[in-house]
């Protein structure tokens, strides 16, 4: 933001008033400058309005049309289940508003492809897909070194997503699809290239992993370029959180998401503790993201991942999915890229 | 603040449009939510209508008088140098408006007591100090941890504050005025005990001090409890910006303020970047402290470092001082506690 | 070895004056005690007498005949070229000294296999094969650690092996057979299990790499138990050299091969030195390893890795050089454990 | 040693079959190349020869006299109690035999004095005072970078000195004498500067000190050439051991002493384990002390910490243990060193 930029706030709906609805609802209205929550759509009205009472001057609705008819409301967070994605971002879009819309861009690169082709005739990005980890200093700080060529090529990047325990309903599927998918992006981001196939390793499981989940798994990734990336998706691990990784350049080695903070001697140990969870982890990563997306958006402008990103990543997850049941390195295939992505 | 909580944005005065004021704008105007800034005053009119430029509805005025007669203006912030803050101090007091004033209080002891006289006849606390360290994670987890008695008493308090350099007419008595009193506060702060003492060692002095500068020097501290602290004060260490403490109790050892982030292995050796200056240390503190002086004051409340902390600290630097000329060990003499800070 | 063990030392025919006989000439000379270089056998005379200067009461010999024909010699260390073993262990074996022979075994399985046969006609354990990592304390600390199951299961292993820089003659088959040889060795160590299959990922190679040599490669490894391991193995990798493991267990991650040593805050950077070698990294591996060979030796026993132990590595390296060239993932088959190794 | 010295060994007597004496006796029997033990003394005739069973070729006595007069002997090792070294001294110098004396030299500044003019009489040293620390590779690392002025002159050194426990008979003045003692020589060992002042600040003690014990304490000194250092000694800091030095110069920040080994991550917390006592972590440091001795005896000299570093260092204990009574700062003052010291 410029010196000067105007003091009316960007009136925000939210779609969803879930876990991650909410969140964003309490965050634009407490911890966001430049912006305030106008309405909060659910089709559970009560939830709705119970999010709503974070955020001063928010109405609630059960549906998101009346919400898109109101004069003031300027953007749009969505936050429902992936699978009524598409349905919303094709409404909003109509309306030719600016987006955050959480990840997955829709469950699939099919459906993905439509939002795709559906921004591309507008001619103007209004999409932005929640992929916070772009906006983690840590993440920024790697690509730039990337960029800058100062240890040489990147050459390996051993990537470790570690969650203490995950839910019963969490499937095989839902571990590249919520999990890896993270990993997928910022292995992207970080190198600026896309990816060109993915194969899966099943070892021994973890006895603490609830039935039907094997984990952990280790997920072989390469790009177009050939940077070889490992990734050890773990989300039963017990021990706490960790998203971490190691990128191997031709003259250096750089590690990041190590723990820090205080640094204790006590009882024959030394050391400190372990991040808890990605709330703790990523929670700058979040508010810096929608800081930067409630910024753009008042300029007319969308930053930040984008809906090609949103339908590359689900085209790595269908490949990751696919390996993970063949044992097989699956290739990615993507459609061209369209011009206002580029 | 909880759900619900005004729309209404704090209107703010920002008396001083130095490098202190001008970053307390800028965070008032685009990090800091349900605060604006209304006026900057500055003797220096053209600096003040450069610093308002980031705030969107600011006005500019060379002296406090007008300022405080607007109506919408409901708290001040005080970043001018320390000898100007005494009569700003009481002329703010009795429009009985909530004050952020940055340290020092005043520059001595006698003066600072007059302020917390002044402000004990309002029978209410309204200023607090710039003792932005009280909100750094770190400090305020180790005075929780020194409150919860899980690792003993607390017995020993290792500290060294370090700067890659200092200005040229930076004086021995501002290296206890301007960096040492952020020890003695979170001495206090993490103790929560009053200092009785303080010694100053001098020995070899390092060649990139300045003349007259004799540096470091290595401050010894005692409190009421018979916590032992040392200071080490080294403000021209040329290899980056350190504040760090290690607390001994009396079962572990806990560090805090060491370095962090990306960690890098490249051309022999392992590590990363040490911290460049205050700014990246304590950002996060000096937004918190902010937030935390808005949210309260649209409470009508202030929280944080009071009037008496700038008294106390005051009475210490002055020992200090005292201390850096004879060598000896000079006590800390306080007049009692009056009732609204207890 | 208990109080009141013989003073006699045992007397050491070492077989190779190059490099790494040169190495145990002087650390039998000078750091183990109970032991002392009778002759040193070198087909370039001249290498073997300065060599043996370092041994106080050597001779030197150009064949391995006549010293084996000596009276006082009672073991036998064999460092010359990996091709020259099978022969030399075959006239040892027949003369029932114990030895300790630098890895390989022999180059390859099928020859290592006949060591194996030779050895086990003798009805007794003659061979100690120089897998010196097994005597480094850290891999002995993580052995115990999963045998123990403080930390539940192990399930995955993330080896890296960097060295500073390969000589030019170095080839891909040599990063398997000289390199990722001694990450097998462990494997199986820290597990107690075989190794099933071997698989080589290669990708961007670095420009640092001398012609011919496709540098870093990743390969993967999955034991008989279904854990699976990973090695980034990386001979030019500049920085600094690194032997480190992190081994992923159901409740718990351990990392072995950290850098440590005095921590520096310099110049805007904290760490410290990288190792710059294995001399540095291993030296006291090496130490202890022939330090127990020799207390073995003179009990008339043969403790550490096996015949077998050469055997199967050098098949794991075959399947491992074979992969390498497939792209495919390579089942390890081994033959049946005679009896003296169980 | 050289390539090409000789086989003999040195043959050792040991007096004082003590925890210390013994561990001496295992080390020159076991990890020491080049010695042996020949006679161990001690008043206690079964203790000497239960510690004797560790050499092989060792004969016990009640009474140094016997020893002395073996031909066999060619040097002796004390580790009888500290007030019986004196008359052990004098009498083995009559014999001009090398000397490894456990510290203290002597129990005080006086009688230390009377073993240098003993010495001095001889025109050659004999004695090598135990202050193994100087064998430790850190602190010859930190000793380098003073001497080699890479991060510029020495300002600071902050050490501290942390004991899991101390015995209940430890008295303060043992805190001194028996603990802080190595923090004197090590300072002087690592500046190269003689110590000119003590001071001592007693502040809150440990609740799992003993009575009597006034527990941690915090000892200030100044050297020559104006370096500040201080000590932390606490030796019933229940955690764990760990003697560590941070030294401050004027462009950088060095410390020792910090943990290493594995890297856990379990159960919410990072880190490792703290050694747990002196023995892990000087072990190396006495091996290569004696090692040291003893390679340097064979050639009939000494090297290390001499007969002078014990007289000083009695005189900062001396200084110490006066501070410690009155809070005040106290002078160390030494007699000229004799040539043979130079």
């Amino acid at each position: 933001m410029e010196p000067g930029s105007t003091l009316t706030n960007l009136r925000v709906c939210v779609v969803g008033a879930g876990k991650m609805g909410a969140d964003h609802i309490e965050r634009l209205s407490r911890r966001i400058v430049g912006a305030e929550v106008a309405v909060v759509v659910d089709a559970d009205l009560s939830r709705a309005k119970k999010a709503a009472e974070w955020a001063p001057s928010a109405v609630a609705e059960s549906n998101i049309g009346p919400a898109l008819d109101r004069e003031d409301v300027g953007a749009v967070v969505i936050a429902t289940p992936g699978f009524l994605h598409k349905e919303m971002l094709l409404q909003v879009l109509e309306r030719r508003l600016p987006i955050l819309c959480e990840k997955p861009l829709t469950p699939d690169a099919a459906s993905s492809w439509e939002i795709v082709e559906a921004e591309q005739r507008l001619e103007k990005r209004h999409i932005q897909v929640g992929f916070m980890r772009r906006f983690d200093a840590e993440y920024q700080c790697l690509r730039k070194l990337i960029a800058s060529g100062e240890l040489g090529e990147l050459l390996m990047l051993h990537c470790s997503h570690r969650n203490p325990e995950a839910p019963k309903e969490f499937t095989n599927e839902m571990l590249i699809n919520d999990s890896v998918v993270h990993e997928f992006d910022v292995i992207r981001y970080v190198t600026g290239e896309e990816i060109n196939s993915v194969q899966v390793r099943l070892g021994r499981a973890s006895r603490h992993a609830p039935a039907g989940q094997h984990d952990p798994q280790h997920v072989l990734i390469e790009t177009e370029g050939g940077v070889l990336a490992d990734v050890e998706i773990f989300v039963n691990a017990q021990f706490g959180y960790q998203v971490a990784t190691q990128a191997v350049f031709e003259k250096g080695i750089v590690n990041i998401g190590e723990d820090g903070g205080p640094y204790f001697r006590s009882a024959g140990r030394w050391g400190g503790e372990v991040t808890p969870s990605f709330i703790e982890r990523f929670r700058s990563a979040y508010d810096s993201e929608v800081q930067s997306w409630v910024d753009a958006a008042k300029q007319g402008e969308i930053g930040g991942p984008t809906a090609w990103d949103g339908y590359v990543t689900a085209a790595c997850c269908e490949a990751g999915v696919a390996a993970q049941k063949s044992g097989e390195k699956v290739k990615v295939s993507l459609k061209a890229k369209p011009g206002i992505y580029c």
